[in-house]
């Protein structure tokens, strides 16, 4: 006789997952892979059938038992479908995929459903494509999932909440809902608002503007090519913490501002300081930036560490298949790791800048491989 | 006899550079490293023997004519000695390469300069080091540089200056001074500003927040770590364009704001629409979004030409030196070229993940050869 060690799958037991577009698809695969059983719903007749065909679980046919059920609805109905979970199976546990907490958990309690099966959750994760053709069973492997238990959440819900997480590959953050929201709020609802709004500017810029746009411009607005519908039930559903960090936002920009005309009506006076006007408007300029050089050092570096500053090496290579893997060879053969990578394309020329960032103490050394490998090292 | 072609070095002649920074010294050592001479000038003795001991030039004992002299000054100084160097010798060409146009043009015409003989600079190009030492002769290579006549400069003077950002490696782009500087209002120093204010915001944040940062985070931020002396600089140099800007940002600020706190007041009436007020909020959340969509989309692509979106495949890789090159030169093998690449790092793994962006046609191929390689290609 053998004793055997429950398997995560076994402990896991069934799972339901309602709602099978991308990040319910991928839950399925993740899970599936991994042999658990997965028991699908959707009102879509057609994104049902895609997700089993794609292999993501079995169409729930009612009859099954699930120990966990994962709601992973749009935003706006998750409240529902969660309160509908709890009430239509009294055993199972209960977590969602909504990337807002507190207004959830409101509505779930404010329903009278059974909190203590109640488990809030958000992966982090996402793709730029959407539904469950674009699902990927390794779509969470390294990434956070924030999980939000309320007051009356047991712990054994808890519990298999936190092996869901495992389970597809994700790194489990335990918070609660207003925490989350908050956080949220600064780290990604506030940059996406804003980087729409820097890219709404360009509408107004004419072709020969918007050709000196730099790698500066293109960093700041990448995310700004967003869902506008997603993002319009995200930012609502958080509508309070994002309005106090876009109000706060409002108050340094309207401080710029303020600085920036004092200096425009001082310009006018043929540069003679007015009367108090623009006294002390280069120091909030400079203020204003330096705030951002301390907020942005609070970022954490990779894998989690305290932030770190890199050195940069940039490389100019002919645009061609081929030079890259010649590039990154040379840099592995000088024994060098590579920290970050960007490409650039220089305007008007069919050759590309690869700037490389390395840790500080081996900028030199890679300076002097890569020189020695025959390229070009710019700037 | 041979009858001899002038090289573009002969045509040049001999070029004087004030102010030995990172511009100055940069532009000595392309210019040098192409045959021509350079005569050097700094009120800083260290910073210029610094320059000529990296062989950006000679010196300038003030005994040598110069057809051509290049102002690469701090942006607060550089109009005056604009002037200085238009009044000190009646033959030569001034040019500068201050970030903002209009106020240089504005104050040497003030001062009663010769304007015939100046043609506004800005070549787009820096680090994020300053100072001779982090000078590279190929810091122009491939990048913008944009010439601003006045309407008094002599066509031969333009001359000049194209052939020096010929020489260089710059791509010359001919603009009024005032279009140009409601250009980098909008596509360098708005942003600057929107990254530096979404930045600040993290001042407030607690550890926990800050590690749930993600890459959209980090990409708008990233310019966020600018120097605030700098742009203090900068954005008071070009107060009105960027104040225009940055009001038109606040309007729309404003109604993201008011749509947001309409929404969280009818959320508080217990999700009924309150009497007219949040009637629209929605809309106006994802108008904002969308119109970011747009702005974004007119950022051309690279080499100048028409806006792209490119398919993006995503590789787990070990964090270690070569994987890198294994992956590059599998990609090579199954001859698809690379349009963008990101590094992305797992929170508390020592693992990362490449985002390799290449055209939608070849994206499958890419996946596929990925596959067939034993990559893990997660998302």
């Amino acid at each position: 006789m053998v004793s055997q060690v429950p398997s995560a799958a076994d402990t896991l037991g069934a799972v339901r997952v309602i709602g099978t577009g991308l990040l319910g698809t991928s839950i399925g695969l993740a899970l599936s892979g991994h042999g658990v059983r997965v028991l699908l719903r959707d009102p879509s007749p057609t994104a049902l059938a895609v997700a089993r065909d794609l292999g993501a679980g079995e169409i729930d046919d009612g009859r099954g038992a699930a120990r966990l059920t994962v709601v992973a609805a749009p935003p706006d109905v998750t409240a529902g479908v969660v309160v509908a979970a709890l009430d239509g199976d009294p055993d199972t546990t209960v977590t969602d995929v909504a990337s807002v907490k507190s207004g959830v958990l409101q509505a779930v309690a404010a329903a009278g459903a059974d909190l203590s099966r109640y488990v809030g959750g958000h992966p982090m994760a996402g793709r730029e494509r959407s539904g469950p053709v674009a699902a990927r069973g390794d779509l969470f492997i390294g990434r956070p999932w924030v999980i939000c238990p309320s007051e009356k959440s047991e712990p054994a819900r808890l519990d298999a909440v936190r092996l869901l997480v495992r389970v597809v590959g994700a790194e489990a953050v335990t918070m609660a809902a207003a925490d989350h929201d908050a956080a949220v709020a600064l780290v990604s609802h506030l940059p996406q608002v804003a980087a729409s709004l820097v890219a709404a500017r360009l509408r107004d810029a004419g072709d020969e503007a918007v050709a000196l746009a730099g790698q500066g411009l293109r960093d700041v607005t990448r995310i700004a090519a967003s869902d506008p519908m997603l993002w319009a039930q995200i930012l609502g559903a958080n509508a309070a913490p994002v309005a106090t960090a876009l109000e706060r936002m409002r108050d340094e920009l309207d401080e710029v501002i303020g600085a920036l005309r004092a200096l425009e009506a001082e310009a006018g006076t043929g540069g003679a300081e007015a009367a108090g006007g623009a006294r002390g408007a280069r120091a909030a300029l400079a203020g204003a930036i330096a705030r951002g050089n301390h907020g942005r050092d609070r970022i954490p570096g990779k894998h989690g560490g305290r932030p770190a500053r890199y050195a940069q090496v940039t490389v100019l290579i002919p645009d061609r298949p081929g030079q890259l893997a010649r590039l990154f060879a040379d840099i592995d053969a000088a024994g060098i790791n590579i920290e970050e990578i960007a490409l650039e394309h220089a305007p008007g020329r069919a050759v590309g800048l690869v700037d490389v960032a390395v840790l500080p103490a081996v900028e030199e050394a890679l300076g002097r491989a890569l020189a020695a490998a025959g390229w070009q090292v710019v700037a």
